[in-house]
């Protein structure tokens, strides 16, 4: 892929078929984001708080500096709209450089958690050009080196519709997404926290936890373990540091999917000691994988931005488990 | 692949460049034992309780037929190495069936757990020439259908070294495993169940919390989960009916593994509602799946089965994490 050639921090960006993209944090996620909307046509360019990051993003071919002022004067002066793309704990002090160089900007993020960074996004006075997204793609792998124009294709993107959402805001972060290869998932905040601690945080912790059980057994056990090992415990290969980051943030969300799991799996504990079977955990978990697997996206079609309760309309198709595919 | 010809049940066997194999259950793993010993030259054919499972076979160039006693009498006769791959409920019938029509028969077996196994055996007084084994491999697929010649090239195979065992029957089992593509590991059939307890059991115990956990987010968290959910949950695919097979004949190993999971993970969450971190478990986690990944099999040398001790030494190589790759 050869990107598009763009305009340097201190040049007059050309205005693009797409409007202008700012990625602040060029890791995985960040930086599979500036690659695949380079590739979709758009102006963009990122920040990256490491030198090394940054050159090696360079040395790909994209614009990726360690100057915040400047990267953040250029979105202002694009009108371009910026992804944050670092993780939760360092949320805080990027809105207080965005609130400082480019306060008037389009304002989204990929950031794991979505009420955490809504909160902050409003401490800062950053709310009104404010949509949140989250797309629901990974490896264990981190880092710029890790990241892929391809990481979005066929994944879902969750895009904010809180009360309140500005409709030209919103067309441009689905776009983008869109623009990546996503399925545009609209959900509020609170119910994207709740929905990803139980099918993103919980599956870190249990693999974690498998992990540690797994290796009490020994060289012996590790040297016996095969495909449903390995699985289940492959996302513990992520850095600790990024996994504290993406599951600490949602906490009370966290826990409730937790108590979820420890009141199944110690039905089936007792289960186990008294009656030598494990209850109905194994039926139920047959039946909800199968659940899981049969699930298709359907896609939400006749609800424009800024129609009559559009956000509304919107967030209960999501609940319902539909998709945006197209924007018009 | 074109298997090898094979007399028919009422033929004389021509004695081929390996000893014959009679494969008692035909499903994914006692058929992939089929498949690979015929493709690595053995004489061997097996026995499928429904008719259809054999047809399919059949219809694949395998000699599987629904006839007990006929498929029992040619191995007496063949002098082949019997190898039972009936799920741990149907251990007990088939083993009335050896006692009954091949009672001088090599034995040994590809079930999931190792102690349950060897008990029954005794129970029927065929110990004299049983040898337990046990591949790690598998897929959520069951049957016939899902079976493969390769589904244990580079796998682990447990091969048993309890006191007493027959080193004769001991190589043979071994060669049989060799030829099939897998490592031998040695290991006694209580340390076997134990480490399978944490390495697959627990993992399909988690598998099943987690889908239905996740499922509790409903259609909007199913749409919105990606590799982590889809990975930590694959297992759950497996039929409910073998997942108990599987699982709860180790009932006592599973216990235990099973409380050290729900220790880990009590304290992740006590942690969470106490100080918002997930306390240690995130860094044990990631130390642990590295373990595991960087864990590379050694190959064990210099014991002959038959040795003085080999027993002993082969059990105490196995437990370090050693494999056998040749024999003599």
């Amino acid at each position: 892929m050869t990107p598009r050639p763009t305009a340097g921090p201190t040049g007059s960006p050309t205005p693009g078929p797409n409007p202008a993209i700012c990625v602040l944090g060029t890791g995985l996620i960040g930086g599979s984001v500036l690659r695949a909307a380079v590739g979709a046509g758009y102006e963009a360019w990122g920040y990256n708080r490491s030198a090394a990051g940054g050159a090696a993003a360079r040395a790909d071919g994209f614009d990726v500096t360690d100057g915040i002022e400047a990267v953040l004067g250029r979105a202002a002066e694009a009108d371009a709209l910026i992804v944050i793309g670092v993780p939760m704990p360092a949320v805080d002090a990027i809105l207080s450089d965005i609130r400082l160089f480019a306060p008037g900007c389009a304002l989204t993020d990929v950031v794991s958690v979505q009420a955490p960074v809504a909160e902050a996004v409003h401490k800062h006075e950053l709310g009104a050009r404010y949509v949140g997204g989250h797309p629901m793609a990974g490896t264990s792998e981190s880092g710029w080196a890790a990241s892929s124009s391809d990481l979005f294709r066929g994944a879902a993107w969750a895009v904010g519709v809180d009360p309140g959402t500005h409709a030209q805001v919103w067309t441009r972060v689905a776009r983008l997404a869109l623009d990546c290869g996503a399925d545009v998932v609209p959900v509020i905040a609170a119910e994207h926290d709740r929905a990803v601690a139980r099918v993103s945080h919980l599956p870190h912790v249990l693999a974690e936890a498998l992990a540690v059980a797994g290796a009490g057994g020994g060289d012996l056990a590790l040297g016996l373990a095969a495909g449903s090992f390995r699985d289940g415990t492959r996302v513990a290969a992520t850095s600790a540091e990024l996994v504290r980051a993406i599951c600490e943030p949602n906490a009370t969300a966290l826990l409730d999917a937790l108590d979820d799991a420890l009141r199944l799996l110690g039905a089936a504990r007792d289960s186990l000691a008294a009656e030598g079977t494990l209850g109905e955990l194994i039926d139920a978990g047959y039946s909800e994988r199968a659940r899981y697997e049969d699930l298709r996206r359907w896609e939400i079609t006749g609800i424009r931005p800024g129609d009559h309760d559009w956000l509304e309309k919107l967030r209960e198709a999501g609940q319902r488990g539909g998709v945006l595919r197209t924007l018009d």
